[in-house]
């Protein structure tokens, strides 16, 4: 191999390595995410990365189009590669529902890609994990997806975060009420930006792309500041939604949703009625989720989603009601490096065993074998090197404990057994190292 | 949305879904696979689907650039998805070696992609779960790399598999003494397929593609047809070594991996010295591996790997050894099933809870938080809909128990816990379904 002919390793732009140390945070959470999901009945599902062109474009929207990655394949059809787990969802639900019948509850955990611009610190590869109950209108599809959500960040161990919640219904049945139903996508996106941009010039964007009064987006903005507990939402809802029938039955829902997720035990701070999230999607037609982090609602939903009426009326004429959310992986995972919730380790193993007495390998392997019996994790340094470059090793890998043995100590049966945090040691039969590392790494947690 | 605009869902050629039945027991070997490798103290990393392409041309072989899917992004570049997981990690060892530091152990559970011939009933994605220990020699790391094949099959209750191992020195120093080292790939290569065409062919390919005369051929294949105990085939090879010292470490090498893989626990009728495996592939130097089920040696190896010299010289001047190995997930599971070891069920929920009276959502949703918070999974069926249509739709699904609780046994206080399989039904009082579930549960495994 000559100097000359060596190719820059490097990745290509837009894309990203994940090194241990974030993989393996990133490995937890989708694990507790797939863990939720299965504990409701949901199942898993994959369908292909690549799918014909004309299966996934005009699906998004003109944005997602044009970000699509697209090309011609060795046997000149043209492929595109996914950009969301939702197109792929319908395409799948439409070709193979009859064999699954419904309800049909599916998750998803799988790689998308958009070609986004770089320079808004956006990656052009990231990952979804989406969940999914096809084929029913029951409300109580739509409380399961609250209590999903719930329990996924107990399961992450974060308490401060709120579901904010809503119903479109609500939002088509007072804009027909104040006379803007045909209007009402052009009004929805300009309210969904009412965090961002604030009232007035949500107000602005309402007159001038959705053309109502002044006193029209004045009655929306009024709806969509709407504030107090979810009781008192609900009886302002419910006054408001008076001679719309599409108002009422969404103002129920939201009161049956309310009332179901904290009998089933979501503590009733975990959710809140929202009047003012729309979702830009212009599929949405009931029940829509977001969900904000309490020390950080800077960053933006974490889980969104919500429910649709016709989920693949593009490729079957079978009618697909639906709901479901999606985990904005990245997003959270960022924003638990940055609370300081990420424990920064690049080892998934919480125990090193030091190889010092290069003529006992096979009695080093042996008690490396017993203690991953007993359900501990171990690594074993393959090189008979210096104590101290080893210990260092462990150290700079995160390893929580090390278990050294000399030639001395094979003799006497005994190992020292180290906290490496600390740097507090202990003599240890042989025989009980496993269970003494059980206790040790039990304290330590 | 009119008849005629509608598009056929269909999967693209060569790609399939997976549906839950077959993608729950995918992901009981991934997470298997996963679980095995991290006990060694295995990493997880990830790396882009999409490579530049002068990373990934002219790394494997002329057939993989061949199948490579290739394309220009939005910025003109030329890009390849990748084709394997070892290219991916010798562009990342080079790159990010210097903060990672050696030995650097790490696995990639990924998807890669090959434009192959679908004729062969070959798909043209498929998922690799990779694991290699890099930056030493030690021998320590081949033993444990068998370790690991061992507990992974031993994890996945499968007891009846042979790792044949081998060591590229063996061979390559009794080529030398054969006088035959300038034609070692073409031999190997020949060699390899000793268990597809038989030794006729062998013989046959030896003289006409690497030139070898009838009398070599035959020593080559002599050694390869050694057949004993791993005892008795040391012995036989270390007096086949005698004058040459590569052969000679091999031989060592695979002395040591006999003697600790035993005293680590890997039962001895496990692994099997197999002379004749060469593995294709140029770039092993040292020991190989090869795996076979006992009862379906025909499928072919289901884990495969070995060590190499230099991982990643075409992208950085720092020499990096190592050795790793890659189970091949999709022929297990097809295996797996052709042997009958895997369930056929749709949920990864074991219980369902039937919806029978409507006025009860609250108490059925608060009941199926309890059981979900004892640890057991439960899937509640959204409508209240008749119960023989629910404990068909359950029945179907593969739940085990079905817990059912009409009008009159919510003011009981009692439910009925069914046993699908059997039919059997318990009379149980509503505080204690959790538990009576989980015994339930336990009696079945």
């Amino acid at each position: 191999m000559t100097e000359t002919k060596r190719i820059e390793p490097r990745t290509l732009k837009g894309f990203r390595d994940f090194l241990p140390e974030t993989m393996i945070p990133r490995e937890w959470i989708i694990d507790t995410a797939r863990r939720v999901y299965r504990s409701y009945g949901f199942a898993p599902i994959d369908t292909p990365a690549l799918e014909y062109l004309e299966i996934l474009t005009g699906k998004g929207s003109d944005e997602t189009d044009k970000q699509m990655y697209r090309f011609q394949d060795h046997g000149g059809r043209w492929v595109g590669m996914r950009f969301d787990l939702t197109v792929p969802l319908a395409r799948f639900a439409a070709q193979h529902i009859g064999q699954l019948g419904t309800p049909f509850k599916r998750y998803h955990v799988a790689t998308v890609w958009r070609g986004e611009n770089t320079q808004r610190g956006r990656y052009r590869e990231f990952m979804q994990c989406d969940f999914d109950t096809i084929g029913t209108t029951a409300v109580a599809a739509d409380i399961e997806t609250a209590l999903v959500i719930g329990e996924l960040f107990r399961a992450l161990s974060i308490s401060d975060f709120t579901i904010r919640v809503n119903n479109r219904q609500v939002l088509t049945g007072l804009l027909e009420r104040f006379g803007l139903a045909d209007r009402s996508t052009a009004i929805l996106r300009a309210l969904d930006k009412l965090d961002k941009i604030g009232r007035e010039k949500v107000a602005d964007e309402m007159i001038a792309a959705a053309g109502t009064t002044a006193e029209q987006a004045g009655q929306v903005l009024k709806l969509a500041e709407l504030t107090g507990t979810n009781d008192e939402m609900l009886v302002a809802l419910d006054q408001l939604a008076t001679g719309s029938e599409t108002a009422q039955a969404g103002v129920a829902r939201l009161a049956e949703l309310v009332s179901a997720t904290k009998a089933a035990g979501l503590p009733a701070e975990n959710l809140k009625i929202t009047p003012s999230i729309a979702r830009g999607l212009d599929y949405y037609t009931g029940t829509i989720f977001e969900t904000f982090l309490g020390e950080l609602p800077g960053i933006g939903s974490v889980c969104s989603g919500g429910r649709y009426d016709n989920l693949a009326g593009l490729y079957t004429k079978e009618h697909l009601p639906g709901i479901g959310a999606s985990l904005g992986l990245d997003r959270l995972l960022a924003a638990l490096e940055e609370l300081g919730k990420i424990e920064k380790v690049s080892t998934p193993a919480p125990v090193f065993l030091a190889f010092f007495e290069a003529t006992r390998l096979n009695d080093y392997l042996a008690l490396a074998s017993t203690i991953r019996r007993s359900g501990i994790g171990v690594e074993f340094y393959p090189e008979p090197k210096k104590l101290g470059a080893q210990l260092k090793y462990a150290d700079r890998r995160g390893f929580k404990l090390a278990v050294v043995i000399g030639g001395n100590e094979w003799e006497s049966g005994t190992a020292q057994v180290k906290v490496l945090a600390t740097a507090e040691s202990h003599s240890v039969p042989l025989a009980e190292v496993p269970a003494k590392l059980s206790e040790l790494l039990s304290a330590a947690r």
